[in-house]
């Protein structure tokens, strides 16, 4: 098999967007690219990052610039993470473990979904020595569940990110056009031996929704149950609301993660940047709180960390990263990402993740693109 | 003849919109979809729900959830009526009976308007056991009016809604432009008894207008003496100002039902959404409040309700499933807005309408389009 | 010769502005539609329009609706005034002429331009016993300034709008484009007897503007001196800052004209709907304030009287009426407006001009364009 | 070789760049027009422009007007500084030369770049008798950067402007896409004395972008050596944040650039005018400030000097008169400028640049582009 290559025309992370039509199939890209119906949220989270405008600061010295962070007791390199996407076989044959062999090598922490196409205990041993968290959803049967935990802890994952925002999620307009149907080869890997409960059967007045798809939809209750089964940190993922980020932070939660899965929980919901704010203030100064949803640039993550995210998640262009070009792929993804941060720091003349505040921001009059993608 | 099917494609109830064309001669096409004049107020109706953004809420538990309302009395499954639209001929020979018999198949309450192609006794009993309403547009002769009255109590409509807003009706100019004309089998089935009065002449200084169009308008005298030749609960449908709400509250109407008569009338007024919460302050939490104009989605309802709204009326879309697929496709769409409407209620964490409250809405900083259509 | 008729098509009055591209040598529609500039400002004029809704009101008895007013003494039967529009010939061989006859048919008041086609005199007759007034440049020669006065004086005008925002005019750059020149035909008949000055020579260091086109531009002087030369009644057009508005009050105009010279002066400046709240509220609620600029309907002059204004003026649609239909095409455009004035009313529940208040319109959130011109 | 001559068809100083696609080719268009990464600060220096209406004023006496000022010391005819623009060879041969003739012809202060194809000698040469100030960029040798000042006060360079903004500079998309490469014949010929310094090797956990791009950026020290290195004043170029404006204003610059260096440094810094409100209201009324950054027409200068601008420098459109017709289109084009803010300080009752202030303009509801450019 001939060794990945770079193609030409990569200057800036969000090349991997503009190149994934030619590297994948239409409506694999459909899936991918899609959200809940008809994209409002997807394009509601670009949208979000246009309002804002980065003040630059001159004459400062920043010959000591890094970006290091420490994120619940763990120290990162850098504040970008490879977020929870599934099935990454749609994406690359390699899948899982292209990806994870791209996070240690660019000292990326990854966040291996449930739903992989490949076992989490293959993905771990991948990441190697890479900070690996692994994202929960909630089986049906607590006894899975329990098994889960047990096997993430046994893999070296250091964090269980718990996803909130997926009880229902309605196809995408454009990948049901597209024809999208899941693969057979790719099913999801970690739960091959959890035999999936009988449907129970709907009374006659019983709603579809919440007496059907909301069944086994996770409450306070599971949560509680959660935090007591396992011995690592719960971060929860999809919060929007500064209330619930506040409950969360009271019943136990390591951080929140500012999300809306990336458009493809409820279309119609706000761009998880424009609810950023009200969730910092909602938690105060210190807790952790991550942000995804439509980070394209390293610019973009500055704008994330002044309005008040700890660090970020990228999904689909890490998606897009693994389809072009597999590991090598990624890795100069993740490259891409941190340079351009860095350039953002240094015109703005912040030298650490921590001088980056809010006033280092302007909001736009008229707001513009930042990218074509 | 061959029993109705769906066409393929009919995921969401705003598809029935997209799909229309294809089942709608173009020149009734564009008087069903037009509204007065150049369809500004057509398309402020769409607008104003691109304005909001849903918040989801986590870990709450719906799975009692369930749409029933209280609603002036009547206790209804759902909060969407099929709004009173005319000359339903136009869009399928079954015309208003085939809508009838989907009300009463899903439970919903029907609205049948004085100038239906059939007339309300043939309505009232494709309505069977369901809940029905008759739309009154008062006659020249009060003679006939009341005539009218007493078949629609007759044939068990429980409630008048009087439209008070199409004195003057300015056509579509798109319609002009198609050249539609009211086919000849499109009569006012309701109206074949009464006599047309003989248009009394105009002097030369009299406006066409004031004197003219207006000389049969409703007036505060006419609603007085329509509440008193009644014993059906009276709502007033064509609320938009605040003052006015509180005027008809005052003079006991049943209750308001906030709309622009989906563009129909005044061409430049604003959407019935952006007057809703403007309305509902006016007129307190007790008072019922309907509201329609530009629905297309569960979510659009789910918007109206959290703007102050008791329930929604459905007027283009029910004659859109009815030119796509008769009875069975008004059905099929009364059951895809209720599930939307579920879906979006139990991922805002609400389980029952009355959860549905202001704080589950955000205002979207550049209003971004919910749908195709 | 013919008599002219109306083409089919005419639903509305925007409609001359539609149909006029098939009536007008494309280099003349250039001239008559552009602005100075880029059409900036005649951009703006129309978008200003659609930055409100109308509010309509309910039940209310209009049957003895009018729209009569008293003017500076004069009363009307409508508030559409004929603004001055030099160079009628360009439109129709009839020119001014053919806009008298029809503005004495309508009732509408005429106010001639000193750069009309046809002498004052002639238009004057053909206004026979309508309202007329004159507009004024101020020539370079006093004495002929005050010869200008006496002949409109003694033909029957019976006030003055003295034009103040035309010292400099720069070219439309779509009439640049288009090659507009004047042709031979049209010549400002009024001035035929004045000689004109000779250009003075600049300096080396003059400025081509300060020196040159301003050195006859009016001044507060020359104000006082035209007060004092005519006994008729001196309105001032062209205001669009309410401190200049006040300061016209207070040096004894009759009233002011909101206007920008339809886009034709300043390119650049503000649309003159978005200035006449602030000119109303300065000048206090008695004075006599007109608009114009942008006019293309009854429901846009509803809008300017809700904002302020007592009446309006009519350019541009005025001069397209005149090349699709001449007088006959006025006439028809000045009856449609009225209607629709009217219809607007109407709905709007106002019986009378003083009805119209500011509280009958609501911003629109998303402003929506009111006609496709 | 022949006479340069003007095209036709420039009526306005826009039009030079719309002409310029004609007279460059389209790597160097590319390479001028764009910014840095998406052009997005590119496009909203342009917008920013759009968000102000200018309003007329009447009737003032402005026949003595003019366009003078003094600015640190300097009387110049007119608000209009050449800016510094790097490599004019691009547009034409004769490149900075032609420039320095056409700047004095036009009695315009120009500024020379510290990166010009030709020697700043040379420069002042064809300067002559007009103002002429010196761009610098510091040098990695403080030798170097002392040697360049003596050369510039010995050419007759009256002040410094120091560029702060460019020590990271990403290249346009756009000129990528079209394939730009500084062509052999563009030299920095005032450099060529001066060897590079060898690149210091980076460690390997260093940053390309702190440890490397950032190494030699300035910093206040570096500034605090310059101003003790010459005696002409020295001027910030570059500045965007008010507390920047005001810490160099404290550090004893002559005065400061609001400028985001045409959008070619942080793409994604908001627009230079958007920004000069705050900038003036920091440093207080008597500090100099000048504005660059989508200066298209002498209306756009006359916003700027309203919003708190004591002067304007001219960037792209310099470089396109370059390129469009020599020495003869610059002088053109600033004649142009000049005469477009005459005549709009004319119609805005402004007879000198001190009565063009803040009140002279007006927000425009909805921006509305003030030229094609
Ligand atoms: C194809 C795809 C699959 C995803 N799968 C998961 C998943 O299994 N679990 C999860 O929590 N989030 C999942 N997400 C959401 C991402 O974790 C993340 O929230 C989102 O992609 C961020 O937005 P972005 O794609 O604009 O960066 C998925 C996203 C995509 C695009
Ligand atoms: C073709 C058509 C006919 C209508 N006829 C009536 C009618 O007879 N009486 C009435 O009160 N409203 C009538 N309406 C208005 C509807 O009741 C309702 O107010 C409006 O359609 C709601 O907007 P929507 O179409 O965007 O849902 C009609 C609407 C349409 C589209
Ligand atoms: C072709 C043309 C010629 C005009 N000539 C004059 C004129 O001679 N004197 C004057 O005061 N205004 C003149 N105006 C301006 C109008 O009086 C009026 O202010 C403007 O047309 C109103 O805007 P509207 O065209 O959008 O209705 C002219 C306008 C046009 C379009
Ligand atoms: C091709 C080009 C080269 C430039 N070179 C320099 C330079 O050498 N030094 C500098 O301070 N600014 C430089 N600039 C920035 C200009 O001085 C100025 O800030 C900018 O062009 C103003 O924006 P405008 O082009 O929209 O007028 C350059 C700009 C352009 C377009």
């Amino acid at each position: 098999m001939e060794p990945e290559r770079l193609p030409t025309g990569l200057f800036n992370a969000a090349d991997y967007e503009r190149l994934a039509p030619a590297h994948l199939p239409a409506d694999r890209l459909a899936y991918i690219a899609g959200g809940g119906g008809w994209d409002t949220t997807v394009a509601a989270n670009r949208a979000a990052f246009a309002r804002w405008a980065v003040l630059p600061r001159l004459l400062r010295d920043v010959r000591g610039g890094h970006t290091r962070l420490r994120l619940a007791g763990q120290v990162l390199p850098h504040p970008f993470l490879l977020a929870p996407v599934a099935h990454q076989r749609l994406a690359h044959p390699d899948a899982e473990v292209a990806t994870a062999r791209a996070a240690e090598a660019t000292g990326t922490c990854l966040v291996a979904s449930t739903l992989s196409s490949q076992p989490l205990e293959a993905i771990a041993q991948a990441a190697g020595s890479g900070a690996r968290w692994f994202q929960l959803y909630l089986q049906p049967e607590r006894a899975h569940t329990r098994d889960l935990l047990a096997r993430a802890e046994g893999a070296g994952f250091s964090a269980i990110v718990l996803t909130l925002d997926a009880s229902i999620q309605l196809p995408s307009r454009s990948a049901l056009a597209a024809g999208f149907v899941l693969p057979p080869e790719c099913t999801a890997a970690n739960l091959a031996g959890y035999p999936p409960s009988a449907p129970a059967p709907l009374r006659p007045d019983d709603s579809r929704i919440f007496q059907g798809a909301m069944r086994h939809a996770p409450t306070w209750d599971d949560l509680q149950w959660l935090l007591s089964a396992t011995r690592l940190p719960v971060w929860a993922k999809g919060v929007l609301h500064p209330e619930d980020a506040r409950q969360l932070q009271a019943a136990g939660a390591a951080g929140v993660i500012v999300s809306n899965h990336g458009g493809r929980s409820l279309d119609g919901a706000p761009a998880s940047l424009s609810m950023l704010p009200a969730v910092r203030a909602a938690v105060g100064a210190d807790f952790p709180v991550l942000l995804d949803g439509g980070i394209r640039s390293g610019q973009d993550a500055f704008k994330a960390l002044a309005l008040g995210a700890d660090a970020v998640l990228i999904g689909r262009l890490q998606t897009y990263a693994l389809a072009v070009a597999g590991a090598l792929g990624v890795a100069h993804l993740l490259t891409l990402l941190q340079e351009e941060l860095q350039a953002c720091m240094a015109q703005a003349g912040c030298a650490a993740l921590a001088d980056i505040t809010p006033d280092a921001l302007v909001p736009c009059p008229d707001p513009l693109p930042t990218s074509p993608c």
